[in-house]
């Protein structure tokens, strides 16, 4: 599996999935063509999922909100007769690596969590119609909507058979949604864990694991029922156009990946990547109806296109490379505007769903298993949303005063509003907050400084950056710290990122990718599991896996 | 590693630790032997420790709640001269199995959470007093005090050097205490577990990772004065006497290990452990003295104490037993008397440590990676505490109606207000609460039915079983039940128990035991740490890991 994965697709080149507009109501139809695997080796049988599946959805969920505005419900369904999706394919990660696999949980949970907050960020809120099996990652599909609908008869069931078929964990949320979304009592949960032909009809009802059955008979006019009545619901506004979200400008080469606005520099020696996002050239739009007007040109919403895609394309296409590094350059006060037009605007649609854009974006910085940092040069722009990078990473380094022959503007940080909760981590809480735990009132002393640049000196007393550096010690100490970082051992720093960036408070997000991906993680590394005589090795051909009956 | 471990032990075996009794202050003083490793193979040099060290500092936290009530302040200490603890004994660490390194990091963990919960439990407060070295588990064991002094010279410093020097996690609470109990900066954070010679003076200070740096010269001074402090603010009342914890009565075959009160059936073939818990036989106690005046042979309190013993017997030493069974049988009024003397007195000094005993000792059978499950069967006695079990294993199954030819009293489960509040899980909340997370007003209704016994079919409405079985299904239900569970990946089932069991909040205790040790059990599997040129295999050799570069 070493091709180079690519997150970018449109609708022209769906191979999998269908969505048919009727108004408000979007019915998207999951229709896997079973010789369209993203790799060889695996037929997609059953409806069963690999990574470019998912990279359809994802990319059907974010052109719900852009492109299809109007839309207030999703009906997620099959196309498919006797079965609504039986899961990620078998062979596939029987096949895979481990950090394939651990890569396609994160980006799967990734697109979960962008349609499960859709409701409540966006008004669209997405059910799931079930009729036929629904197993596995099927079933956590339908666990990430809002409103479960399953047909009453001899062949619909929800599942997850993970365990005992497979020997992993239903790795994708299925889990923590079974406990604290669905709130499935715990011992019941542990039932319907281990069962492989899942449970149907009235007892899926009884246990919680769906919100509706309903017969056959009635199914279609029920869930068309259904979702007109969650479009009346829907508090969001009516908009009768969306804007096209054309493909990327993108150019990648083994140094280099650049974009219009963002240039990243491959250090492979040095396992480093460099990731510098441009400040705006133009002046902002006059109002949002100039923005709407640029479509996906318009500078902060090609920004946040190009920082998800490099994000993605890192994690998947560039293992190797363990430390990434932010920088930016470019004009404060032209960024602020640009910024200011949206957060003046939050009502407008196109406002709202680029500021919630960003919050996804920097919600996958969060998550991303690379040591990350920023440095503050001479010249950059950290303002607002891009401020929230230094907030992300695990360190940053600032310039402090001038350096010899660098006649660029001097290094300064901007707060704005959206650092002050527009954006919030997974946690629910923003990054500064959760950087300032110990001080929550000495977030709300830095309100004060929304707006105003603030030097090395002044950054470093707010407690903004890690470490200020003047010209004597810049270069060397940034060296070190790169040389050092990326000696140290990836699974350490992996396990270290994951722990220190998620003070606070928990909720279902941070539950996911904390506790229930390290737990799939450390599973996708046992015998039993990805071993020769594993589960995994054996599905399909009728024998068991041969397991070490240890309890760790 | 296959000898037994004992988790029995009593002060005249000590040979690490010695306390030191001063009134209200207790001088808890850590003075590794380095020839008294549990297993060959290593010198516990610098203050290093293995399970036995460990084995001892828990008899020593829970004789100080019972033998010495008369302690508010536990200084802890070194009784080296320039080193205050090195943390886990590496070459204990590079030789040991995975499931000892797993179970050793499970026990080390509730040692601390133990002491650290002691002044809120009861009023005894740990203070750390740290000269010398304090590196790793060393400084986790610090982290679990809740007052942190550190003396201001050249060779005192805090630090996990985990990450750098081992490739692991600091893994007993380091990094969750650091975020989330001392709430230290997280990119600060970052740089601290990032270097492996750890943060001295001023600076651990000014990063939160100690409470007071003081002068080596006033240092013992100080730390007298502030243990006094300390004391004077505890809550606890002044109890003149403790009383004596004797050796338990437990006689250990290859098929069994029975003690005075519980006796545990161990079938190989089956992979199962059968654990019964036999009522009392005398009535309770007239009052608290005479429950006093029996001392460690007071039935609730050596049932907890047994307990406790086999839980930490089972787990260290039976490995493949991945499925433990709970009975009971006895008199469920006679068990009810002999609970309410401790309910209707819990302002009484031994009442309250009797059930917190009980508290600590269910928090155990909550984090315990076996398949739990509990039978009701006739003439059982599951009242208050003992039906606290059901609420803590996996499934529970219920016999129904007369059995032929069993004349034992009829099944019964009988709630008391020990069910409702005064044994919370390490999620801060009930285990009622957690198990109704969707219905938290049932829980409220339930309280109506305290002292009420309730037979299968109200207790199967009342939603506390699994199941109930009548005689003509009843052996076959559970045969199948115990053939199915037995046969699934043992780890599949420790991460799908760890997920299930701990729905709702989440606290420092649940992180803990949740994401960290899942990321270190991940951590523990890879070859960047455990591989033969892995960094734990290296230690000492002077030359680093050789590490696959791969981020994951």
């Amino acid at each position: 599996m070493s091709k180079m994965i690519d997150f970018q697709t449109d609708p022209s080149r769906y191979r999998h999935w269908k969505v048919v507009y009727d108004g408000p109501v979007a019915h998207l139809i999951m229709d896997v063509d079973e010789k369209g695997g993203l790799f060889d080796g695996y037929d997609l049988k059953l409806n069963s999922y690999d990574l470019g599946v998912d990279i359809e959805l994802n990319d059907i969920v974010q052109r719900m909100r852009f492109e299809h505005p109007e839309v207030k419900v999703v009906v997620m369904k099959s196309g498919k007769d006797k079965v609504f999706c039986s899961g990620a394919n078998i062979r596939m990660l029987g096949g895979a690596a481990h950090s394939h696999k651990v890569n396609f949980c994160k980006f799967t949970n990734e697109t979960r969590n962008s349609y499960e907050a859709a409701a409540e960020d966006s008004g669209q809120n997405y059910i799931a119609a079930i009729r036929g099996a629904c197993a596995g990652g099927g079933y956590e599909l339908a666990l990430a909507c809002n409103h479960i609908m399953l047909t009453d008869d001899s062949i619909s069931a929800v599942g997850l058979p993970e365990v005992p078929l497979l020997a992993v964990l239903p790795g994708t949320g299925g889990l923590t949604r079974v406990t604290d979304k669905r709130k499935v009592r715990r011992d019941l949960a542990d039932v319907f864990c281990s069962i492989e032909e899942g449970v149907k009809g009235k007892r899926a009802l009884e246990w919680s694991l769906v919100d509706e059955v309903i017969a056959n008979s009635k199914f279609d006019d029920v869930v068309t029922e259904r979702a007109l009545e969650f479009a009346a619901k829907s508090k969001k506004p009516d908009v009768a156009k969306g804007i096209s979200l054309g493909p990327l400008n993108r150019n990648i080469s083994d140094r280099a990946v650049i974009y219009d606005l963002i240039e990243v520099e491959l250090d492979r020696a040095g396992r480093t990547a460099t990731i510098t996002l441009k400040g705006p050239t133009e002046d902002a739009p006059a109002d949002m109806a100039a923005f709407q007007a640029q479509g996906d040109q318009a500078y902060l919403l090609k920004l946040a296109r190009e920082l998800e895609d490099i994000i993605l394309h890192l994690r998947a296409n560039e293992n190797e490379l363990g430390l990434w590094i932010f920088k930016t350059v470019g004009d404060p006060e032209k960024f602020a505007r640009h910024e200011a037009l949206l957060t003046d605007n939050g009502d407008h649609w196109l406002a709202n769903e680029t500021l919630e854009y960003w919050k996804r974006t920097l919600k996958r910085v969060d998550v991303t298993s690379r040591s990350l940092a920023a440095f503050v040069e001479h010249g950059s722009c950290f303002v607002g949303v891009l401020a929230e990078l230094l907030f992300a990473v695990d360190r940053t380094y600032m310039m402090e005063d001038e350096f010899e022959g660098d006649n660029r503007p001097m290094a300064a940080i901007t707060l704005t509003s959206t650092n002050f909760g527009r954006l919030p981590m997974g946690n629910g809480i923003s990054r500064l907050q959760t950087r300032f735990l110990a001080e929550p009132e000495h977030v709300e002393t830095l309100k004060a400084s929304i707006g105003t640049p603030l030097d090395a000196e002044a950054a470093n007393a707010a407690g903004l950056v890690t470490m200020i550096l003047d010209d004597i010690d810049w270069e060397d100490e940034v060296r070190i710290f790169i040389e050092e970082r990326v000696a140290f051992s990836p699974d350490a720093m992996t396990g270290m990122e994951a722990n220190l960036r998620f003070a606070g408070p928990e909720t279902m997000e941070t539950r996911i990718f904390g506790r229930l991906t390290a737990w799939q993680n450390w599973i996708f590394n046992r015998p039993n599991a990805v071993g020769k005589d594993g589960a995994l090795q054996r599905y399909g051909t009728g024998v068991r896996g041969d397991y070490n009956m240890e309890r760790v």
